[in-house]
């Protein structure tokens, strides 16, 4: 039952990188750093969507449109947002195309150079509060709660499918106050919303936190983000929520007249995830047997294997199976039945395995004699016969246990990898023998976490939001420090 | 209660361009020729695209995810294609701003030249067949039915918000099949999905028809489209759908192998809609008092508002409307209670008829003693009183009513503006003094096309799929013809 696939043992970056192509959830394009999702990948990218578009919507954002295109002017009115993004954009300098005169083929038309570079947003903030000045002059107009689903182009030297890619399909949040405890409310609010849904859909645990300065968003005052633990024991960022003071409001002058009729300056937040999440969600719960996705994002939910020697078996399987898969469908369970005589029922468990699928049927000669189905399910590849009468309320309890089990799995397995370490020995050990977070006392400079990331790859994660007050020493300067903070190679 | 808007009879452009701004659609932004699509515009374009999406999946497409950017080759593998779309293409030639030298600024790094341009997709057929050519070995891979929702640049020298942008949002479906015949009935079908899309939903009467060789896509072997007629005379092109033949195909080596074993070329449709329908949806309906817009894409169905002095009339009447937000919510309709108090309620009247919303009541003190809500329909802006019993059922049906109506009128419109003409005087003539489609002979030649285009401006929108065969002369050239064509000016 080969699926050539690496063993997570073996290799997990091979086994990741394999997995991602052979589950067909997405590619590399003939654009270097630009991956092609392929529609298996994009139906749970959508799902995704989906849900976080319906929880933003319910907590009182509306979604817009902003151009693709940042004059690169604006890009730099902001000190810091320049200094973080320059390096990595992608420019638009001409307009047209034209044929070469000694007949070579298409060139760029030199006479159609643009007058100001335009870049592709790596990010929208600057963009968005140079319109957002047209839009706000008083209290009134306040809070704005705006959100875009968009792709945005970073540069990067380094990609690897959905983890960093140069293009990247995201959502960002924009929103507009008129105090900054308002405002850091709703950046506070927001990795709460990506929390829930990183916990409830992604059956994915995260720890809430705020960054340390150096890992802080290019042009926010604070980061709050959401991190994760993968299976082999690196942290990956899944969401980050910023609170941006007034730096956008100054940079773009956007100003409001408050209830007193006094002009301020508008406090802000940005915040988003990206297609980063489907690397997240394989590298939490998939396996040497291919994907395992939560029922809550999985696109097909059951599939149903008929097996069958010739015709009329089949058309006796498809009718009994009729009836089942309408039932289904009317519960709002996504069924597919795969009836292709195209494929044997072995090579198309394998498939169904590989993809994720959470639960499913297979029916044969011996069952349709029985009235039974066999029921397998994909989290623990366990297979049970199952009686044809309760079949549809087995099915809906397997796809809440597996919802839960898989969480609870990945929890577990998280509980496991945070350690708390009291020594620069003790952290080099721990780093290398089993990886994971490692809670340790930090002196709050920039200088002594650059060292550590220097020394051992590994960078504060967050400083929890639960993380007790505890008096302690700096593991590496052993300066004093006032509370533990999580440390990890990331993703 | 001015809403300060030009009437349609003294500037059709004017009132346009005015209501985009006012009714909270879109507006111009600080980079050339894209717009900020606002998020009342958005709202009516994510209605759009829930309906094509649950069309196109129910017609079997699948979405997918190709990259933003386009390797110069590619562009030009198709000789017809590069023809047509090399003369508006955003170029990115470089991937990093530094720090001028002498302190001046951020400017593009020299050292950061891409080996190769990448352009930024003007339209998807060569970076997706580019990677078909990999998805598609053998028949049992056809056929190939995806669909992606992207943004698209060309850069258009004029641009008007909605109509003509150098970036817009769209949908572009690209198919793969095993023969001519299924390659022809898909972009067929996906050309009648789009004319019942825009007559059901947007209530926009469109003709079916087939381009003349000129208004063809650049790189198709027939172009299907849906063409609209706007208030003014102007026709507009709604959608269209390609049959590629097998240029494509050709241009980047997509083979497969047939059930006999033999190696052919694949047959390829493409097909498009996009933010221009949000233009089109305008100039069909709306009136000088602003937005009309069909029930079904309203995002806001029915706005309540209270007409109240002080605090405790406002909670009565709050009280009183809590029930029937709630009932009519739970029927799918979309329902504001607009209980401001920064507003007066003549006020709100007038924006809510300028963003279209359909059916407004109103309920004061008279009305809460006897009972009754005011009920307005915007199509008409008729009034009624309406019993409180009666009020949800009255909705129902003038959701109903209003869809229905606001078709009609557009249907009637379009009858009154079909001419048929039979001399070059006559076509002038008729094309001056009303405008609309003019059903005429043609010879059949670019060159009578491209001429009377010149002299007229007006070009051959469609030949229509229902024309029938008539014997004629053309109108300019007096040559033989076999049947009418439509000829408009058009956006």
């Amino acid at each position: 039952m080969g699926k050539n696939l690496t063993k997570r043992s073996e290799d997990y970056s091979k086994w990741y990188n394999e997995l991602v192509v052979k589950a067909d959830l997405a590619e590399n394009s003939g654009v270097r750093g630009c991956m092609v999702i392929k529609p298996y990948g994009y139906a749970i990218w959508e799902k995704m969507q989906a849900e976080l578009d319906r929880m933003f919507k319910e907590t009182g954002h509306q979604n817009a449109y902003f151009p693709l295109f940042i004059p690169k002017s604006y890009l730099s009115k902001e000190a810091d947002h320049v200094e973080g993004f320059a390096k990595e954009c992608a420019v638009v300098t001409h307009y047209r195309l034209k044929n070469a005169e000694d007949g070579s083929g298409v060139i760029v038309d030199p006479d159609a150079k643009l007058e100001e570079e335009l870049i592709v947003r790596p990010t929208s903030e600057t963009i968005i509060w140079d319109t957002y000045r047209k839009w706000i002059q008083s209290y009134r107009d306040l809070p704005l709660l705006v959100n875009q689903w968009a792709n945005v182009v970073r540069w990067e030297m380094r990609t690897r499918l959905f983890l960093r890619t140069a293009e990247f399909l995201w959502q960002e949040g924009h929103t507009a106050h008129a105090t900054r405890e308002e405002a850091v409310a709703e950046a506070e609010q927001m990795m709460h919303v990506y929390a829930d849904f990183a916990e409830n859909f992604m059956a994915m645990p995260v720890i809430k936190g705020v960054k340390s300065e150096s890992e802080r968003f290019a042009g926010a005052v604070e980061t709050y983000c959401i991190e994760a633990l993968m299976q082999d024991g690196k942290a990956l960022q899944a969401g980050t929520s910023h609170f941006l003071g007034q730096n956008f409001a100054r940079a773009f002058d956007v100003k409001f007249a408050n209830k007193e009729g006094k002009q301020d300056y508008v406090w802000a937040t940005s915040w988003g995830v990206s297609t980063r999440l489907m690397g997240a969600l394989i590298m939490t719960h998939s396996d040497d047997n291919g994907l395992v996705l939560p029922p809550k994002l999985a696109p097909i939910q059951v599939v149903i294997v008929p097996i069958y020697k010739g015709e009329e078996q089949l058309s006796a399987i498809s009718e009994k199976v009729a009836p089942l898969v309408r039932e289904l469908r009317s519960k709002g369970i996504s069924v597919k039945y795969d009836n292709r005589d195209t494929h044997k029922p072995g090579w198309k468990f394998n498939e169904y395995e590989l993809k994720g699928v959470p639960v499913r049927l297979a029916i044969g000669q011996r069952d349709m004699e029985n009235g039974t189905y066999e029921v397998a399910r994909r989290d623990t590849l366990e297979k049970e016969t199952v009686h044809e009468d309760d079949v549809v309320s087995r099915i809906e309890n397997l796809l809440e246990d597996i919802q839960q089990r898989i969480y609870q799995k990945a929890l577990e397995h998280r509980r496991t990898h945070i350690t708390e370490v009291n020594s620069f020995e003790e952290f080099k050990e721990v780093l290398e023998s089993k990886g994971g977070f490692l809670s340790a006392h930090w002196d709050g400079t920039a200088e002594t976490e650059d060292t550590i990331k220097e020394l051992t790859k590994a960078t504060i994660r967050c400083i929890p939001l639960d993380a007790e007050e505890e008096e302690g020493k700096c593991i590496y300067s052993g300066k004093p420090s006032g509370r533990r903070v999580l440390f990890a190679k990331a993703y």
